[in-house]
């Protein structure tokens, strides 16, 4: 509950301070910094997204920032309140728990689910806290299995006696308590069917390991267990994703931080996490040739774009990849390696590859 | 272990009765009804929808059926080794399991997963078996909670122990025991979001339900487990989704079952499942008209096409909905209620609803 308290410990001092200004007879401002493509740079010391030191004001008495002042304040409302009640919103309820007309006009709070989300973004950066922190949730996604055993809402829950389902991860992991972590690795998955693959065959029991997966994006829910799982436990991070240019990205996300989110790599990036697979050296090894799928036009936009990113631009191994994606004009998947058999992956694929430390990082 | 041995069974009467004929100095033929819009109906006893006695044969000397011939024939060789080893296979592995050159031509077996996907289904009519049933599933999604315990792969799982995530539910839940149910009606909802209030809420817990949810679309395995409910338990089922034409489908399918899975209809279907809401009569008893959303031209084309389905279009009360939408230009997402606090659908609108039976069917 201590990390409760400080949110909304941030979330008073925001509000003291306009009380303060506007007894000073001032007109309020907010101070934050400048959050986009602009003010985000590639730290190298730290290997993450981060945000600069560009600064702005968001003025009261400024028409242009008037309307987005208010919403600002009606966020940090309903994050107080929820922050009081001990209760999460998804941000669709945040939207719809602000969205009124303002009395006396005709003009509405917000029309557009995307201005409470900046908003709440801004609060991020404002608090210092994130926004599961302040208690408002996207969507949960995904399930995971391992020798742990965890504490939430008072229920003791092992990970290792989740049958054919898994635990299903919540949109916020901050108050989840670890009981018991028995595990040499995490190994995160971009797909919900490789991952029935893997628990059906108790990989993570024979091999000592935890397996997550989404289906298709990570969520935020999903990264700060993996961030959590690195940073309390020192657990290795492996992702394995398709050959692709998405998959690279889901990496580079996992790893880096987001353009979007780059003020909160410190919560969400992992610079240690390694990508395992598929790589283009498997599809030679494995003999997968066969299997590659073609790619789309916007496939290839996507690599010249990606490639050029700063934390992408030097790393040779990766160029190598984007390269050869681009000469083989193809993709290639994970459930590819099926075609060398059902249980080719958990018994051959992922036991050699982890034990040759062949990632790409 | 009985039900394995049942697909498997039938997959060696196929292979029997091929050899049977080949023996025979015929050519081989499978016999299979047709599975096309044409061949699809509106079942008025069983209030289903169900396949007609249309037939088809697969002449494997036929060069237009000899492909399709030698996919099937792939396809349940497949699902025979799945069966024989214990383990499942996803709709995507399957394909890469059976693509390769016919040997001796340039022919490719299969090109695209949407080949492998229809001979499967085709095995679901041949068999009389759900290709779950056939170890083969599709993608997972959504969680679950209520006080019920089921045994799992060995495992005791409490679905009323599962802490903010809830139990993950697999792909396939026909190998899932029932220990205890303990619940009084299970409520569906279409968003992942909605379920994490009702979860934080306790709401399973206060009011003796099972709370399901996916995101979006309801899988197979969704569908099985309310039916297995619904089946075993006799449990009522009430569906929670957006008021638009997309949520009265989703309810659509769960409660008549799909076109394009009408064969599957007696295994998938849940004729008296009743939807619960969103309705355009909640709108107006709690005052959600501010928080209307305009339709889209695909919305109302959408609207115009459900409505003149043969299940839909004698239906007094959904037609009143969907008039109503057209009228209003409008749909109301189920978090429109949030406007009116964030507990508000936990402590007023569902008991409310519930208690008041104010249900459509």
């Amino acid at each position: 509950m201590a990390k409760k308290e400080k949110s909304g410990e941030k979330l008073r001092e925001l509000g003291n301070d306009l009380v303060k200004q506007i007894n000073k007879g001032k007109g309020p401002v907010i101070n934050l910094p400048v959050r986009a493509l602009s003010n985000v740079s590639f730290d190298k010391k730290s290997r993450t997204l981060v945000l600069g030191n560009k600064m702005a004001q968001r003025i009261f008495f400024n028409v242009a920032h008037a309307k987005k002042f208010l919403q600002t304040m009606e966020v940090a409302s309903v994050s107080k309140n929820l922050l009081k009640e001990g209760k999460h919103a998804s941000l669709r309820d945040v939207f719809y728990m602000i969205k009124r007309t303002i009395p006396g006009t005709k003009v509405n709070l917000v029309d557009d689910q995307s201005e409470s989300d900046s908003c709440i973004e801004d609060l991020e950066l404002i608090t210092e806290h994130s926004r599961e922190k302040l208690n408002m949730t996207a969507n949960k996604m995904g399930s995971v299995v391992g020798n742990v055993t965890i504490l939430d809402r008072g229920d003791t829950i092992q990970w290792n006696k989740m049958g054919s389902g898994g635990y299903s991860i919540p949109s916020t992991v901050e108050e989840i308590e670890f009981k018991k972590v028995n595990a040499k690795y995490v190994l995160y998955m971009e797909k919900a069917a490789v991952w029935e693959r893997l628990n059906e065959d108790r990989f993570w029991e024979k091999n000592k390991c935890i397996i997550i997966s989404s289906q298709g994006q990570t969520t935020r829910g999903i990264r700060r267990l993996l961030q959590r799982l690195y940073e309390e436990f020192r657990l290795p991070i492996y992702v394995l994703a398709d050959w692709d240019i998405y998959g690279a990205y889901i990496y580079s996300v996992i790893k880096y931080g987001s353009i979007a989110l780059a003020h909160m790599s410190e919560h969400m990036a992992i610079p240690t996490v390694k990508y395992l697979g598929i790589t283009y050296d498997d599809i030679e090894k494995y003999g997968l040739q066969k299997h590659l799928i073609k790619m789309k036009d916007t496939d290839k936009d996507r690599i010249k774009q990606v490639a050029s990113y700063e934390w992408f631009k030097d790393n040779k191994d990766w160029q190598r990849q984007f390269e050869m994606m681009k000469k083989l004009d193809a993709k290639a998947e994970i459930q590819a390696l099926s075609a060398r058999g059902i249980s080719f992956i958990t018994e051959k694929y992922l036991p050699e590859k982890i034990k040759n430390k062949e990632f790409i990082e």
